[in-house]
């Protein structure tokens, strides 16, 4: 696998950007005002070499999504990895990946809007490979108009929806009317399906993942049975970073393997998480005894201790403008006390987030804590997502928190 | 007031970054990839005037929070209509707000780290006025040897809290024993006391909110009775975005108004909201039936409707990562059809926004809502500061949705 990260060595300090270290080389401890925010780099690798193993291991691709770091550095080990492409949310994300050369990008959004249309158009006829995903005729209307006027060849997915979901076709007859009217623009090719588990919940919700991964692929079938596929090997794609075993799974067959393009699309599993998504894994785990090694938290938030104004408080410097805390607050994880360095940190235990507001997080903590105003602490989180886009520098660190590259974000 | 910030047309577009326009000049409905963030540029400048009025009427200064923005191009504005300074969080903000020619900071949170030190030194060395806020003697020891050691002089504030509340000291004792620990340090420049009312809560907040206000009157006047302030008009300040006007009348009498620099700093009230402070800014009316004209909200994030998967839904291409959520989800308030211009709007009533995910806004709208795929939704937010977080340019926009400028931001 190459490295495609510059040292920092090598990259110019923006010393006035959140998270860029003042020295080069760096330490995170040292040399960086915090908070900062930082990716170990031996589970990031870890995680991106697990998940494209599960993947091929279900005879799958793996697209990850990338609107969780929107980190083109990132996208490149992940596409060096071997996977097949980078996942979106929008045409912004995807004009800024392809800027960064990433090849090709599933968007599993509907491409609304002339604007967003351009720079779509724009980055296919500068030869970014490019799928979307459609649901109403409306839509496939003003897409097929669009790129007829400019000459070009858009691919659609249909979205397949769940009742009282978020976007996609509610049924069978829906997807039959949009497959009709996507034939009618000569400039639409439509090449498979979409669809997205994340929001099926209820009493069973492992059975009404599990059905609506076999109606994915049962809908695919039908529509290429019905001769209106446009590519050789269709595309099947869902799956976020909770389910996707259960996903792979539905996928995982050997006429899928022959004739058609299943696409696993996590995109959380990169860093993962020290909460909610460790618990998913467990979950994994538990129903997948065959499993092999596990995804590992490589995301965390270092800040220090600013006030301790009462016996069993922690004022700790950061906020909701520097970490996500949704579903669950920061998880204070180590402490490195004034001026050491990573040999010194000890674990936290009995620390707990209680409160936060845009530059200030409230622990509770043992009334014996061994804590000093000027103490540093990592924090992990609950969903990286919106974390990450909290910065636009994040650190590459090894274990003794040495910076190793700036991961620059592109929000 | 001088316009300081450049139209588009002298800019260079970054249309691979969210809110980036793709020509110029640039209306927001036909020429940026939504979603896409816009500042009114009328509610704004009546904003910045109208508080300006409002502190100056107290006989206060006015050092608006720059976290809720941290666009230094709207710093500009407020210096250049009166602002004595611009307040702070952290040592990174300080330095970008520096970098970009901001002249004083009043950093309203303890410098903590050598690495944020240093940013600090190094801008007071060329030439900053800063302030920032003290509340442990472990604290004050490692900024006076710190600042001893770089030969300059920190000016630093008492910071009083409140029993259960955040940082600060809790009682008069602190207060004294603080005081000394700074008399101490050559380097530390004791000049003022700070405070946050933001936290008070309880059955009569509002009787405790002018008590806290007179608390830190009467304490900024035992230090500069004892001596210990070295400053000619010592500094008292609080004052966030919903009590302003309590803390100003606390501070306003003839005593302050000779003899020290009372300083307001509410942040929020620059682009007001929809929701929180819409509704902050009705019990203000309510309780002072003499002032004159109000805040109004400036900004709004534009985003297309992507699908209409079922009847009286509504889903909109914005989510989590384009606009805040807390503590109240998104606010509909227009529609603008397919292609439509600023005149084509229609005020929506009957649409609330139910759900938000990272890249999706549920909406339930009416049966029979007049709407289709690709229209344009503008949203209005229930606290500004966790969108303007979200965006690297916002859009300044004139009442026709005509891109005014482009502003930045240095989160």
């Amino acid at each position: 696998m190459t490295d495609t990260v510059e040292v920092v060595g090598r990259a110019r300090p923006r010393p006035l950007e959140k998270g860029a270290p003042l020295a080069s080389p760096a330490n995170l401890l040292a040399d960086v005002p915090l908070p900062a925010a930082a990716i170990f780099e031996a589970p990031l690798m870890h995680n991106i070499a697990w998940m494209q193993r599960f993947a091929e291991a279900h005879g799958a691709k793996l697209a990850p999504h990338g609107k969780t770091t929107m980190a083109t550095k990132m996208f490149k080990r992940q596409i060096d990895a071997g996977a097949w492409g980078i996942t979106l949310a929008t045409a912004v994300q995807t004009a800024a990946a392809h800027a960064h050369g990433i090849e090709r990008v599933l968007m599993v959004n509907q491409l609304v809007g002339r604007a967003n249309m351009v720079l779509v158009a724009d980055a296919i006829a500068a030869g970014l490979e490019y799928y979307c995903v459609v649901d109403s005729v409306a839509n496939v209307r003003a897409l097929g108009e669009f790129f007829a006027d400019r000459n070009l060849t858009l691919n659609v997915l249909i979205e397949l929806g769940i009742e009282g979901g978020r976007c996609g076709c509610r049924n069978a007859v829906q997807v039959e009317t949009l497959a009709t009217a996507i034939g009618e623009q000569p400039a639409l090719a439509l090449v498979g399906i979409e669809g997205y588990e994340g929001l099926i919940g209820g009493d069973d919700e492992i059975a009404a993942v599990r059905a609506y991964g076999e109606r994915l692929v049962d809908t695919v079938k039908m529509l290429r049975a019905s001769g209106v596929l446009q590519r050789q090997a269709p595309i099947v794609t869902a799956s976020g970073s909770k389910w996707f075993d259960l996903i792979a799974e539905a996928f995982d067959n050997a006429e899928l393997r022959e004739y058609y393009t299943p696409v696993l699309r996590p995109g959380c599993y990169v860093v993962h998480d020290h909460k909610l998504y460790a618990g998913a894994m467990e979950d994994i785990k538990a129903r997948q005894p065959g499993l092999e090694g596990e995804l590992q938290p490589a995301l965390e938030v270092f800040a220090h201790v600013q006030s301790l104004p009462e016996p069993g408080l922690a004022i700790v410097a950061l906020g909701k403008r520097d970490i996500g805390h949704e579903p669950d607050l920061p998880i204070p994880l180590r402490r490195y006390p004034v001026d050491g360095d990573a040999s010194t940190a000890t674990l936290l235990s009995g620390w707990r987030s209680f409160h936060i507001m845009d530059q200030h997080l409230f622990i509770e903590i043992p009334g014996d804590a061994d804590v000093a105003v000027g103490d540093v602490i990592a924090l992990g989180t609950s969903h990286p997502c919106l974390t990450f886009d909290k910065w636009r520098n994040l650190l590459l660190v090894d274990d003794d928190l040495a910076v190793r590259a700036i991961i620059e974000t592109s929000f």
